[in-house]
């Protein structure tokens, strides 16, 4: 069998490090006609995420939301099984994966320009969904995400090679302070944590719900929190957070009566395709790790949703 | 048997509902001589908290944390046993009860006029240490605890007849939006939520790990937190949050790196100790709840500690 060279290699050893990271950030160089700004292009590449405000009008937040409502309560049958993952305690549903194909208007988003657009700037390459979920979050009981990088489990369960792949998450309901808000550790994606432990077969379906294996090493969390701190971008629902698909990131538990649900598009340069996995020889199922519907994304311009009127 | 009139009745009956509180929150009538101003007293009258800054000098809070972090490192035999509490699935080490007794600085902390003299003044009777806590909330793994009002399980469990008491909370790491700061809701302490459920018996060695009795309606908390919100005050080792008995409070997880480590000195009116409990028979022990030792506290002014000069 031929050997890859693996560029990131990941729970393969005792020992838990540091690489530095050997791809870029942003991929394109910033121009006039470019859909962020210089110093969003540049807040991107330095710290690893931006908040981008005001992108949705009122009608298109509603309709989202209405839709993320209707999949939380979707009867039996009307989503794909697999794709509706539980809580571990309370059996409330904390993630519906592959919305873009379970629902129109998520489908108009994932196109949509004001994701795609920068999406396919900052990668500079066509771009296609690698995965697309709610994270819901509920009040009362919500679950925490305990901290990792996207990438390492992409690279090692699904065979992403190279780090060129972003997360857009668009909140659904206000993300306070209180209400287990995203949380990414700034300059953590110019790091690659390399995890212990190997990944058993299956794996995803545990790890979906509570992460035993890709869970990086207490000292080199701490040493990235020390060095770029913690942030906790806030925002009425519709905000949008682009972040890099190596930054640390994580949430925790929401005790609050407000749940948190928030959308995620993931995009990844059709370039950087997923190949076999690094880690086990059983690749995860598509609807969480696009193999085979890979289609260049068109970005459409516009309204999410035709005017009422 | 003589029949007690029950004020506060909760866990008798299936059905949540909301009493309005029938005590003062002040007793006292502010004054010029007053250890907190008109404003701190008014606010905490209506909000049920304040945050009291800059307090003690560097080195006392030094001193603090030195001996917080030698209890959370105590080998066998140095506390009784009781009063240390674990996390429920780590094992870390969640509380350690009866600080002021297993501890010199912390007794010093307890009598001290910055503390015990507004408990005097808020309560307007002499106080006695109902009970005094480390809560350690370790980083990467610290687990929540729920929304509760501590008068109600004082009241249930420990048979506390009224609402004159109150909770001095000394910050001891930085508390952050993130590491799983103290929220509390601004005006909850004017309702009692009457709670559903009995309370089995020794229920108090789980409930230290995990409340599962004396739970607060998912509606009512949610009526609550819509009328006054979410309050979370944050502020380096030193910063002091004093609170009425009855203030709905709770705290997420914390998965930050960064321990949240909060010493809690729970003041009681000598004039509202413990009678036999509302709830169960058997009332909780000593070191939770204090019943026979009941001295009131002497306030005692200047430093923390004597120089090293």
């Amino acid at each position: 069998m031929h050997e890859r060279k693996d560029p990131y290699p990941s729970r393969t050893s005792g020992k838990a490090q540091t690489i530095p990271r050997q791809d870029q950030v942003v991929y394109s160089r910033w121009s006039a006609g470019a859909p962020l700004s210089e110093d969003e292009t540049r807040a991107f590449d330095r710290d690893g995420f931006i908040l981008l405000r005001d992108l949705f009008d009122a009608g298109e937040i509603e309709a989202l939301c209405r839709d993320a409502k209707r999949m939380l309560t979707a009867s039996n049958g009307t989503l794909d099984p697999d794709t509706v993952i539980a809580e571990p305690d309370s059996g409330a549903v904390r993630s519906v994966f592959k919305v873009h194909e379970q629902s129109a208007v998520f489908a108009r988003l994932a196109a949509d320009a004001r994701l795609a657009g920068v999406a396919r700037f900052l990668l500079n390459d066509d771009v296609y969904i690698h995965q697309s979920r709610m994270n819901y979050k509920p009040g009362f009981q919500g679950r925490e995400f305990y901290w990792h990088s996207d990438f390492e489990t992409w690279h090692v369960e699904d065979g992403m090679p190279r780090m060129r792949a972003l997360s857009m998450t668009v909140l659904l309901t206000a993300n306070t302070p209180y209400n287990g808000p995203l949380m990414l550790m700034p300059g953590s994606h110019k790091s690659y944590i390399v995890c212990v432990g190997e990944t058993p077969d299956d794996h995803y379906k545990m790890s979906l719900k509570k992460q035993e294996y890709g869970v990086p090493d207490d000292e080199l969390l701490t040493q990235l929190a020390e060095d770029g701190g913690i942030a906790a971008p806030i925002g009425p629902a519709g905000t949008v957070i682009a972040f890099d698909c190596n930054t640390m990131h994580g949430s925790a538990s929401n005790i609050t009566p407000f749940p948190r649900s928030n959308a995620f598009i993931v995009y990844n340069a059709l370039s950087n395709r997923l190949e076999a996995p690094f880690g086990p020889a059983r690749p995860r199922p598509e609807f969480i790790a696009a193999r085979t519907s890979v289609r260049p994304v068109v970005p459409v311009s516009g309204p999410l949703i035709q005017s009422a009127a």
